[in-house]
């Protein structure tokens, strides 16, 4: 062996895979791409890392350039390098994923050229996406599932204060099945980790619910001592 | 952008946590390397990724190159992408990690001129190890940890029939801190997926204990639907 590096013609790249929730949808955000050969292609956010950057800064800085969007608590979730994933060459790709409290009304606007434009769009309905990218997307999606009743991912998803009917819809959407109204209230007000608020919903066309909040800390504390929520 | 790769002078490699349990400890898997300028180093079983092989078959290969551990089950923990992680320039390295059955009867025989040797090491009491290899044991070791109570890591590491005090040992280990036999044993056997056999250890200079082994059905089943062991 040298005392160098072989020499491999490779690089890599960060994807991201990014939920919102919003007016009782799951949604992740995806651009389309503007440049040849993948000129209007649809794919999750994401591009090469440069030589000079680690991969979670790339991962910032790519999803910043292609959405505008920043400040974002991402965590890496999978690594993605089997060969001829992608058209042009051997480009091993890191996916990171993020859970954000959303709204249609904020806008996206990609700062680089690379990116036409950005939008959020429902799981559900998901179009095809360039790459292997909707692999990506349904590996992070089952990792959010796995956690869902582990970790604070509804905390992250809805708004600070909340109706028991946008609760249900997050864990309907994230689990993709239908839960009894009754039922769910009385296991979920049965932990204890939610608040009842003196508020009910504002401008709404239908009877106004009541809004709760976490109690964060009881939330926690369920989540980890208590071995999890189970539906 | 050109429709082609960007050129940027990276590569990556894989690195394998393989953790053992044997004679009551805790040990991973290390590698003595004999090339220049890494002549003597201990490291992790690692080295780079070809441009004709999946990550995880380079991981396989790599892992069976440098120890002549073959068939192992490894899956994929962490991504390590900082900068200057690697003297001779941006390596990004894809960490695996694997639990075995392991005796130190076995024989570890590399294959690969850049292993002078492998061995077992204990995780308690790790030499300086290349690189930022003691990070990604860490790393590592944390995420065993966590899936101690969620995942079946004691039936991955223990032999088929074991003693009480074998178990705790494993516990002990993973998480480094004493229990109490007698609560541990209660705790333990009160799950319902420990079957106590007609059997008691062979070999032992001291009063021979009883042996058991896992129903593993209700041992995930403890694991998946309970939400999990707590000690």
């Amino acid at each position: 062996m040298e005392s160098k590096l072989p020499s491999i013609d490779s690089v890599f790249s960060v994807d991201c895979v990014i939920f919102g929730f919003d007016a009782g949808e799951l949604k992740i955000l995806l651009i389309e791409r503007n440049e040849e050969p993948f000129k209007d292609w649809l794919a999750l956010p994401g591009y090469f890392v440069e030589q000079n950057e680690s991969i979670d800064n790339a991962a910032a800085r790519i999803l910043y350039e292609l959405t505008g969007l920043n400040d974002l608590h991402m965590e890496q979730f999978h690594t993605f390098g089997e060969l001829n994933r992608h058209p042009q060459g051997r480009v091993i790709t890191v996916a990171y994923y993020a859970l954000i409290r959303t709204s249609s009304k904020k806008e996206l606007r990609p700062i680089s050229q690379y990116a036409k434009k950005a939008f959020w769009h429902p799981v559900n309905d998901l179009p095809k996406l360039a790459f292997d990218h909707t692999k990506i997307f349904e590996t992070g999606f089952s990792k959010i599932r796995r956690r869902l009743n582990t970790q604070p991912i509804a905390f992250e998803l809805l708004p600070e204060k909340f109706t028991l009917t946008q609760l249900q819809s997050l864990y309907e959407a994230i689990e993709n099945r239908k839960f009894d109204k009754r039922n769910f209230r009385k296991k979920m007000l049965g932990f204890g980790f939610l608040k009842e608020l003196n508020e009910k919903e504002k401008d709404v066309s239908y009877r106004a619910a009541k809004l709760y909040r976490f109690d964060k800390r009881r939330y926690m504390k369920v989540l980890s001592d208590e071995g999890g929520i189970e539906n």
